[in-house]
């Protein structure tokens, strides 16, 4: 039979990223690819024992139709962790979701007709790329600094696309670059989005794993006019098997996604709504959160010490506070992609930068994960990246690094 | 702020059915209106016993991330079962979902253009119908009659658009109307979508609920052509607050599906997945369906009994041989709305006809859940709306019921 696909569904059936996750998961590479957090520090024990007294009891509601917005408890704890994080919130305005990737589809559904605008930080997340996509999203890409988004661009965007619907952005340790966008910087953005009337969406997966640098005020906390969606997960503080993420909204808005999301998927999880409602208030989670922060901070010192090693001179390279990746930017007209081809055969992977871009792709980017790998892993690895990075330029693009050096 | 939200969104806030649950919801209440199960039939000690055994086997891999298209011991067993129904399939041909209500999303969203027809029984699933809304689906309703669709009728409707994308039908049990299609039928659906090239999706939540009469294949058992997308689902055989689903699909769709799946949610719950995959390995799951059979049969033999005695003459109703629902049509211009609010008087509840239907009404029709309440609560229940009917008919309608009968 001829299936007649939607628009909404791409033309091609590659998946050049799920590609490069199945060759970067071969048992010999080190594999710096992924975004998967450390799972030797899954709280498994302590989840068990949440688990147990679920079912002992409320296993009848656990495993029973529930509440589309999400668990009454779970909601309640989630509040008084954004009141610590600076949010103003109550309960009314917290709905539970299948992850953050679905509080992206659901806003994009909820706001998006195909021709709308999206800003984007570029380079930015891929799969919300995928999404915006999904809706018909025309999709315009600011460039970023060291601070994050430039406002001078983000206000040309919004001038230059009088159809955007919101701006996506991830101040805190951004994917891929590990960026942090400043406090004065968050602060003009909500200015910006008030005079034009314009929603942002701020996706904040990695705010609490800070291991560097004092924190920062959320967006949501300048946001004067309740413009501001925010959305975190327990995916990176806890577990992402699990798939619970939350979304902070104008309760305004939370009839409309109620609706939307009882057609998506009636609600998430009930069960694991519970567990990790229980795991919440037997543990402290805080001091669960601090030793992931400690692990990553090892990790990532001991994956620059081995950048500044092993990569050649010229090489840039962000500098996360927290997190977990790092952006790399090779000199030259560099196809990381290639380079990606010579590091399988060195048996040490990355994600490559082009999927991240909206549009035009700056070259010789690419992504480092320094969360899943051991220390004695990444110093062995990173090596491996440094002989690949040496050899392709060595090869290819000598005349034009020196040019630039 | 002034939210501007995407064509998708239903322009009013207010959720008919939604606040008809919350009324049912309240415990004075006798609620035929909900589609539960019966939570004290869900194998709490052997779902704990399952959990137990992955936080201690699996617990790093349960919690991590995992492949969009669902865990493999999971697709496996599904694959099993779905060969023992009488459905040809490998693994690569299922696909876990977030529960049923992703299944019918995604592939309304993987195949419906804004003005694109979707035909279903009318009338049907008033989620479903949610759904297609939301892509803009041009609905066209079939008239059923005790053995399903008419399909002289879909025949007629297929002919009349040819911009049709899938046939969506309920063949087992069918929500809300309890009737099963015949299995010649079934055969000729297929028939009919082979000859116009469309496809079908088949939605069997509560095929292995059979409490009465033969087993009949499912449509996908007479798809010549690999057209047929079956879904089922762990909701209403094991428990719904799991929110687990799968597809079986032709494979060549399954990359799309799996972008269009990451896209949505990156993949269900994995714990629930390994939880699910091992209280399948140590149990046999149709042991626990046949006593949800057991006393499913039982109140539905309660239920149409105090039907019997307590409803006026002239009441039509469906005769379920499983499943969870009975269809009642009330004689004359009844407004079922109203019914509701005097049967909530009588401190007894059902779900009125009205949202099921994608376009015109057949007044006086109203759906009945006897899967959720003791036999005694539905002697009391029915005798209550049995009162309320006569109440009805007799002060607003006795004229018309006598020119009629």
């Amino acid at each position: 039979m001829s299936f007649q696909f939607s628009n909404r569904v791409p033309k091609s059936d590659s998946d050049p990223v799920g590609d490069i996750l199945k060759v970067a998961g071969s048992p010999d590479i080190i594999s710096f690819a992924g975004g998967l957090p450390a799972p030797e520090l899954f709280p498994v024990e302590a989840l068990k024992q949440a688990a147990d007294k679920v079912f002992d009891k409320n296993g009848r509601s656990a495993l029973q139709y529930a509440s589309a917005i999400g668990n009454p408890d779970l909601r309640n704890q989630i509040t008084q962790r954004m009141n610590r994080q600076g949010i103003n919130c109550d309960v009314d305005n917290i709905m539970i979701t299948t992850g953050s990737q679905q509080s992206i589809d659901l806003t994009a559904k909820m706001f998006v007709n195909p021709g709308d605008t999206v800003i984007v930080e570029k380079p930015t997340y891929l799969c919300a790329l995928d999404v915006f996509k999904s809706y018909g999203a025309h999709i315009v890409g600011v460039e970023m600094d060291d601070d994050g988004m430039k406002m001078a661009d983000l206000q040309q965007a919004v001038a230059d696309n009088p159809n955007t619907k919101f701006i996506y952005t991830i101040p805190n340790f951004q994917n891929p670059t590990g960026r942090t966008m400043t406090a004065e910087r968050r602060q003009q953005m909500v200015e910006i989005a008030n005079k034009a009337d314009i929603m942002i969406m701020e996706d904040d997966p990695y705010g609490a794993i800070r291991f560097a640098g004092d924190d920062i005020e959320p967006v949501k906390y300048y946001d004067t006019e309740d413009r501001v969606i925010y959305l975190s997960t327990f995916s990176k503080i806890l577990a992402p098997g699990l798939r619970l993420g939350w979304m902070v909204m104008n309760k305004d808005l939370m009839p409309k996604y109620s609706l939307m999301k009882q057609s998506a998927d009636v609600h998430s999880d009930n069960l694991t709504q519970y567990i990790v409602a229980q795991f919440m208030a037997d543990n402290d989670i805080d001091d669960h959160i601090s030793k992931i922060r400690n692990v990553y901070r090892q990790r990532e010192k001991v994956m620059m010490a081995a950048i500044e090693k092993s990569f050649p001179a010229g090489v840039h390279y962000s500098h996360p506070q927290g997190g977990l990746f790092i952006w790399v930017e090779v000199p030259g007209d560099i196809d990381t992609i290639e380079l990606f081809k010579t590091c399988v055969g060195h048996n040490v992977a990355f994600v490559p930068g082009e999927p991240f871009y909206p549009d035009k792709v700056t070259p010789g980017t690419f992504r480092l994960n320094f969360s899943n790998m051991s220390e004695d892993q990444i110093k062995v690895g990173i090596k491996r990246l440094g002989d690949a990075i040496k050899e392709t330029i060595g090869v290819g693009q000598r005349a034009k690094v020196t040019e630039q050096s």
